[in-house]
């Protein structure tokens, strides 16, 4: 009832499902595309599990055969996880039988023959989990990770879809808000702080450092989680910047940590007039810093998911490693591949040369790549040329939506039409 | 010695000077590089004071002359302030003499017979009294206002340039993180605030509107500061809209205040443990009464200046009309005219059509254009169809800038040469 393993014809009864999982970014949705275009030609039925794991668990699924190409081929430029994503974890598969068993009963119901997940560390923990039902549970699921996180902490892929165009929307706004800054310095806002996403690992605090490339060029200081947040060593670089340059601009990762092990963020958290805990920001907290102790005005920003949503000013890099990881995903899977993920293996810096090749989940699944030591300059403040080598190339290239005659990007909804449930509900809790 | 009002063939001699106030925007560059393209296609020198009125009063003066035509070409899609701006009024005519008479010892010293402001509010303000100068001092300078602010509160024109661009950054913006937002409601985030600026005026937060059509299209609640914010009545509409929708996306203008008249930002900042006022902002003040009062997970974003100098996505509209207003300034300048803005005047809304009229500064300095009545919903939540009708013109079109192979836009430095200095220094203490 299941394709043969490397099968060369692969068996069209049988559906492949696809869930978005984690964050979602600017491209994920790319990628769905690409699954879903890949199947079409494969003559192969693409569902989509609704808010990821979740949705297959729930028997709640999309037939996406409902969706028209234009529909398809909309989705390739529309941020945000068109399926719905979640943030949930299964725990092993001792400890979670039940959800595990109810997965392949959902599978079964639907002649579910692949699986492709695409998220980050976590996603591909619980994909390698599910590759394993065939050996542990009877079900023969080929399980097949795809690549997505902005914050680019995979293991293997030399880069994360999704990361190249959160890099491209902070480098370039960097650039344009340290414009502003130093057009006011004289009689305003002399510290600029925008915080950025990376609670663990400084990919996007990095490629800030992408805005400019002289020594007093923004951002003057770059704060990554990689090093200990000195306050003192901080203060002192952004008085000297300020002295020196007339303004300071800084990135500031959201994960940066005291010595003692607290996020700056939480150790300046107050409490308001209502009683209610501020929520605060590492931004927020720094531009405290600055004031109380130098008297400089400040100003910060915090674009949040702003940064990881803005489809519009997509890296046109990203965007194609995006696709790529989409269609090499459901290839692996028609070819019988258990237990991988398409992964992006740069084969050369300048001209920039990639391509996909396919790495085993388990090499994968819960590991954190961080930034290297290499690409942070000694003093700890911003990034070496060989991270520009490395981040450069990924923010290149532009690929804007179609806007409409409203000037707002196109952007499609999708009728996610729910397939037919055919088992009784499942109590998830 | 100085051109005979309105001479048909202005005096080659004379120079021009312009000069930035206020906050910068997306587009003032724009404006810039048609006031000395325009100059050039006139034979006339244009000067620029470096900071606003500041340069004038320090002598501190830009030969734009060195410039070349690629460089002004690029300064039209460079955000920013080319040549500085700052916050600083004078005062009355009596109070601040000697600050008048050190402008005049330096227009004389320089042969500025044409003075253009490019500004808001305040900045006609200035451009009406230095426009007084003849009648009062005995100099004769012709002065122009050229309108500018992101906030879109200058009386007379119809719009703004500047708006148009922030106000499409805020609509495209909000409809990418609602797309953000929705993927991961189920379990993840169910409101996200975002902060917009527009201390007295909705302007900005009204644009958000423009990101959705439909009743369940986000933004679901738009805060305006022409409304006194009312918790319970917020805190409910965000509660029914997520238990309707899954999520509540909500755009709130930075000057939001309670009914006794304290902005909500000011009446949530707290004191962090290290004895130093948080630097709130409405968005976390907001997100954290959501989560106090209905446990609801929150996420809130606050662009600041990347909203205001977002170049990367300015409004065609918007460019066209800061290019309008600096040609005609200058035309305005050397046909004699003093005291006068030039504004834009819609003549059409669809399909929409405007021109350039010229405006009395007397009319326009010190006013403020407030959100109509009647483009804020009965309950004061939201945009209505009349809003719609004057905003959605604004943000058509798209002007992106060029792009360097790096993937970052090519955003242009001027030399800023300084011209030599006449005059002994002035103590502006």
């Amino acid at each position: 009832m299941h394709a043969t393993p490397r099968s060369p014809r692969p068996n069209p009864k049988g559906k492949l499902l696809y869930a978005q999982s984690g964050g979602v970014t600017a491209v994920i949705n790319a990628t769905a595309a690409a699954v879903i275009e890949t199947c079409r030609r494969h003559k192969i039925t693409a569902y989509a599990a609704r808010n990821g794991i979740l949705g297959a668990l729930r028997e709640d699924l999309i037939d996406t055969t409902r969706e028209s190409p234009a529909a398809i081929r909309a989705l390739g430029h529309t941020p945000g996880g068109a399926f719905g994503s979640c943030r949930v974890k299964l725990k092993s598969l001792e400890d979670d039988r039940a959800k595990y068993a109810r997965l392949i009963d959902v599978f079964r119901a639907h002649a579910i023959r692949w699986f492709l997940y695409n998220g980050g560390n976590d996603s591909a923990d619980t994909a390698l989990k599910l590759s394993q039902l065939g050996k542990t549970m009877g079900y023969d699921i080929r399980c097949i990770g795809v690549p997505k996180t902005v914050d680019n902490d995979l293991a293997v892929t030399d880069c994360s879809p999704g990361f190249g165009s959160v890099a491209k929307y902070t480098a370039v706004s960097l650039r344009e808000c340290a414009l502003d800054v130093a057009s006011m310095m004289d009689t305003s806002t002399k510290v600029f702080v925008m915080e950025v996403m990376g609670r663990h690992a400084g990919w996007i605090a990095a490629s800030a450092g992408l805005a400019g490339v002289g020594r007093d060029d923004a951002p003057h200081v770059i704060l990554f989680p990689e090093r200990v947040f000195d306050a003192e060593a901080f203060l002192e670089r952004v008085r000297q910047t300020v002295e020196r340059v007339g303004c300071c601009v800084v990135a500031a990762s959201e994960g940066i940590k005291y010595a003692d092990g607290t996020f700056v963020a939480d150790a300046h958290a107050g409490t308001d007039a209502f009683g209610h805990t501020q929520l605060g920001g590492v931004a927020p907290a720094l531009a405290g810093l600055v004031r109380g102790k130098l008297n400089l005005k400040t100003h910060w920003a915090m674009p949040d998911y702003l940064q990881r949503s803005a489809r519009h000013i997509a890296s046109k890099t990203d965007l194609d490693q995006a696709l790529a990881v989409g269609k090499a995903a459901v290839e692996l899977a028609l070819a019988g591949a258990n237990a991988v993920m398409p992964v992006i293996r740069r084969t050369a810096d300048s001209p920039y040369r990639w391509k996909i090749e396919t790495a085993q989940l388990d090499a994968i699944a819960n590991r954190e790549k961080r930034l290297p030591k290499s690409f942070i300059t000694r003093d700890g403040f911003h990034i070496t040329a060989a991270a520009r080598k490395y981040l450069a190339p990924l923010i290149r290239g532009e690929a804007p939506p179609p806007y409409g005659r409203d000037g707002l990007p196109e952007y499609v909804t999708l009728k996610n039409a729910a397939v037919k449930k055919k088992l009784p509900a499942f109590d998830l809790a």
